[in-house]
């Protein structure tokens, strides 16, 4: 693991993840700018003194010294920094597996994407909500025809924790997420907007046409949007509205996607995850559960515990995990990957989201509101 | 009440709403294009028959020569026919009640608005949203300061009964919905997306400067929009949305505000129309019932039934229905209107309705995506 | 109307809901124990001044010799009064619509449930959610099979606003509600748990066999109970629980059904009451809609607006005013009545709620918590 | 670890809870009474072959023997083997973590309880529901007197699998549920019902005074209890109702609390952990999220993300085991625990719970439904 040391967030959530099934171990890291603090988390994590590094250049150079060497490396640093340290552990032979965005400019992520391809390596993005087992099914379902040509997407992602200036008192999360230079032209859109954006596309199967986008910045001194409206219009016809917003009072993560089709209807919620409502057309509304018999293989190679035990965010991180884990051994094995290997999102994914926030921008940004279309889609 | 006879749908709730707080005695009416399906119909109603008219124009003839002539009258007729009956009861110095759209063309709305602030008479256009008492209470705590500054406004109304051609199929109500004749420029934007934007401008108070808008046709052979999208911009900055559908399949009536401002948050869903819900600043979220002994005099106005005795739509039309019957009463004896009758749907609100479809046409027809001003707000 | 005048809570709601539809007309009442208020009370309500009576015995006997006069009474006096009341008025040949309880003690409400049988006079009792029209719909589905053979029934009516001591601080509501002499031997139980008790039989038309409860008073100085917890045997088999609460802070009239069978299960909740949610045997749980096409006849009947446009507690109120209407004319035109009056509730409904809260009582104030039956199931 | 072998749906939970935190790592076990399926599955987790045992007491003698000794032993076979296995490991000074029931029968659960005060040792029982960080949330409030003297308590846990007799049909899981020989006298009541008692005592802090029970066998062939209807009375005069059931069409794992008191109200439930609802007396009633800044130390010490990232039943259930860790690593320190490791459910709430099960069944079982207290409460 390069970053994630002390007291970061995501840092914490991916060694969860990884561990969670068993699937990974935690053996090598460089995990903080400051290498002497690195080190002494890398002690808490019982990580062998040797294999706790400097920085990721010295992690590179003395794993690819060692029989036993890392397979994979998680990226868990500031968005600015993926792009370099993704580059050099793919070049060095390493697979990937990066926190999104992939990186902070659309040069960088189609120069990425593209080494990723060259490599042959595997580079996994962690768009989270596609680790969830019943968006997976409600993929399942619209790929199976059950909603028919999709007519309308509606998907949004608000919250509320950063309705006040709080990058402006201390809070770190808030502080890289509202500058440029950390992080890239968006502030919502690229937060959060990305993740809706993805969900939306992943379950749908539908490529983006064109967009046009109107970005606010409310909270006073603030560059970046922290509101974005988004209208949508995908190849093949269906419309689109999409929400991301980080002053949305009352809002913890309240990341939903609702899809019409000629033959049905579906809609999902993250902070009720385990639940998928279907609402066949002119038919009755039905609730489906995860963990129910009837399920699709690719939403039971996600879920762990029956009907009515809830399973959350960890759960879907970590079957993330365990998809990078079972596509990386498919390839190396030579043979198709089970269930849970399919549908990872990787570094194309990465790439659409960085193309989707530079689109959204010029969109926002340009007069006389113009349809855009984003460089990958 | 001129329309609204054997098989109305609309003409029937105008009927209950009327009765319900016995503010309103129906004794009189042309219910029909069919002059003998009328004078049935009037008959079942416990109509004098004398007073059971031809047509609008016998019955203001008629109407005028008696000493107990009717004081208001609601038009339940359809769309297009609604400015030459509303003209002609106002220029005989009859208060009216008019379903809306105010008019199918914006030209027909500025004159009949004109008309009504010249004749000095009242006019009422039966905003169903406006008569709930949540929705007053919304109102109120914006009014109030509650939420702040608004800085996001999300309003949808979607629904599922038009998502295939019942127009060619015998729906009457799909039929005269989908025909630009009948209902003007507007599909889904002028059925309900003017709902949508009406609730979000009581609750708000805010007004328009622009909007950007994109709308669809689904069903095969449909002219007119069953599926708008709509940036909003309103004055001081806040953004919004609008969605309005009838081929959301799952949702039924589904309009909902969600209104985020500086100091809190606050949702109401039509379905579920006895609760709204308040996120304060960093605070947790409130549910408000109707019925609660700390309410506002508007909400508590508009209310019956103690909390957790649900009342609904008609409820709210019949709120409509007492704001209609004291406005009028109030201004007849010289005095302010008690809550019931303040901020009752007036002509101007018709007005900005039918400005805002016009804008959204022209919005979606035009090239380039240009923001829009319309013409009323 | 005897009863229900000024500032009576269910005066007003009987009043709206005999007119809701058009069925009844309100011409004749001894509206107060204070005659002279109750004549005041009678000019508001646009009552001849010579059918304003000064009590119901003046009503009946001035009544009898006019040609016009009334077909029903409605009773809404305090509790203890239904008994004398509607015996007067049944004896002189009228029918009747009392207010539930149907008397204070069990002797009465035998007696009554007997000269009802003997005069052939219709008495209606207004066990209002029987005029849900999804509760008609879940009886309609139990009746149909649809659930196959009922094993288990949870119904409860929790409550709030008797939390505290109000009944000593003025609150007349409660004042009557806690006190022997005017209620009776039941507090929550009689107010609202036989509510409960009679939804659950309406719905599953099960018999109880044996019950045995266990009632409480918890706020100070409270003779009857505030807190009823009953265990319930059905014949055949079927076992249930009832909980009526008046202290049970955060519910509103939180009356909620629940019934398992052998293939299916459904819930129901009245402040959420134009849903009902079924659950066929390890299927999804569907959400069933009032107004939906492929509902009852039963729903149907008792249905104005399309699913969406919530109908609420008044709606149920007046399709019991239009069952009775209807259950009246039927009778009296010697043919059967259509839905909207079948399955109204009786005089011996009433009976039943009276027999089950003496039946309550003497469990629980019986050593040994016995099974009981009550006399009349 | 015990048991929990190939195929256990429960070691499984145990193995991903035991190292969700790190807190401990499998090292040794006897995963099954097929010795050499054991050491087939003891391959597949990586553990040590010369741990991998034939059986318990092989482990004991064979571990006893080591430096590297196993500090904590997981128990996860059959119920009716918790004890001689419990017993063996306590005697030999070793942890126990153990899956609830204690024991089947009260005899053994008495001698357990007694054995770990004897030995000193720590027993853990796992009652999954008190890992929720809300529900600690909720014993926190209760502690605090946020709600008052507790009045009311209503305690659910319906389920739908066992509705049918899956028992005769291959499903392993409904076979030793509903065996006596192996589940002892409570079918529901003792496996989800003791969960919902013990839920209920933990949040309130109440002892139990008496039960009355009825219990019913509705799946044909069926032995134990599949529905379990209990009137509780608490000491202090708070009154209770508890139902388990295995037939509840609709409900997976339906477990939910509420508590009323004097100054409060709250629910709680498990298919939606991470939000808690309070009502203050006569107030609004709030949603409290899982995360936020407000909540007590032992909320926030069994939470890892924050609000609207749901955390669910494996979440809680690693709470658990970190609290355990906690527990003994503070004993063997001899220092206060923090916030996690205080409250977690020891062998005394085994014994309280096996208590009930026995109280309830003689309660049901006796003529004229006598109220019981447990041997330990």
């Amino acid at each position: 693991m390069v970053g994630g040391g002390e007291g970061a967030y995501i840092g914490n959530i991916h060694r969860i993840s990884a561990r969670f099934d068993g699937a990974f171990q935690l053996v090598a890291g460089a995990f903080d700018a400051d290498a002497a603090r690195g080190h002494r988390f890398a002690a808490t994590q019982g990580i062998d003194p040797t294999r706790s590094y400097d920085d990721f250049k010295a992690m590179i150079a003395a794993e690819n010294g060692r029989e036993d060497r890392i397979d994979v490396v998680a990226i868990c640093t500031p968005n600015h920094t993926h792009f370099p340290i993704a580059k050099a552990f793919l070049e060095a032979g390493y697979e990937v597996i990066c926190e999104k965005p992939l990186t902070n400019t659309l040069e960088d992520a189609i120069a990425l994407e593209q080494l990723v391809r060259e490599t042959g390596r595997f580079m996994g993005v962690t768009y989270t909500y596609s680790g969830y087992p019943m968006v997976h099914e409600a993929r399942e379902m619209v790929a199976a025809g059950k909603l028919g040509a999709i007519r309308v997407v509606q998907v949004e992602y608000p919250l509320e924790w950063m309705a006040t200036a709080i990058e402006t008192a201390g809070n770190v999360q808030a502080a890289w997420r509202t500058d440029p230079k950390r992080s890239g032209r968006g502030g919502s859109v690229g937060d959060i907007g990305t993740h809706a954006y993805h969900l939306a596309g992943f379950v749908t199967g539908l490529k983006l046409e064109a967009l046009t986008a109107d970005l606010a910045s409310f909270v006073e001194g603030r560059v970046l949007d922290d509101n974005a409206h988004v209208l949508l219009r995908y190849e093949g016809g269906a419309r689109g509205l999409l929400w991301s917003s980080q002053v949305a009072l009352g809002c913890s993560n309240g990341i939903r996607l609702r899809v019409f089709g000629e033959k049905g209807g579906l809609t999902w919620f993250q902070e009720q995850p385990n639940e998928l409502t279907f609402s066949p057309l002119f038919g009755r509304t039905e609730t489906i559960k995860r963990g129910a018999d009837d399920l699709s293989e690719a939403a039971k190679a996600r879920t762990r515990t029956p009907p009515g035990h809830p399973e959350g965010y960890l759960e879907a991180f970590a079957n993330l995990y365990r998809g990078f884990a079972e596509a990386i051994r498919a390839r190396r094995e030579g043979r198709e990957a089970t269930a849970i290997g399919l549908n990872a999102p990787t570094a194309y994914d990465g790439l659409k989201g960085v193309a989707f926030v530079d689109a959204v921008v010029d969109s926002a940004e340009a007069e006389g509101q113009p349809w855009l279309k984003p460089y990958a889609v």
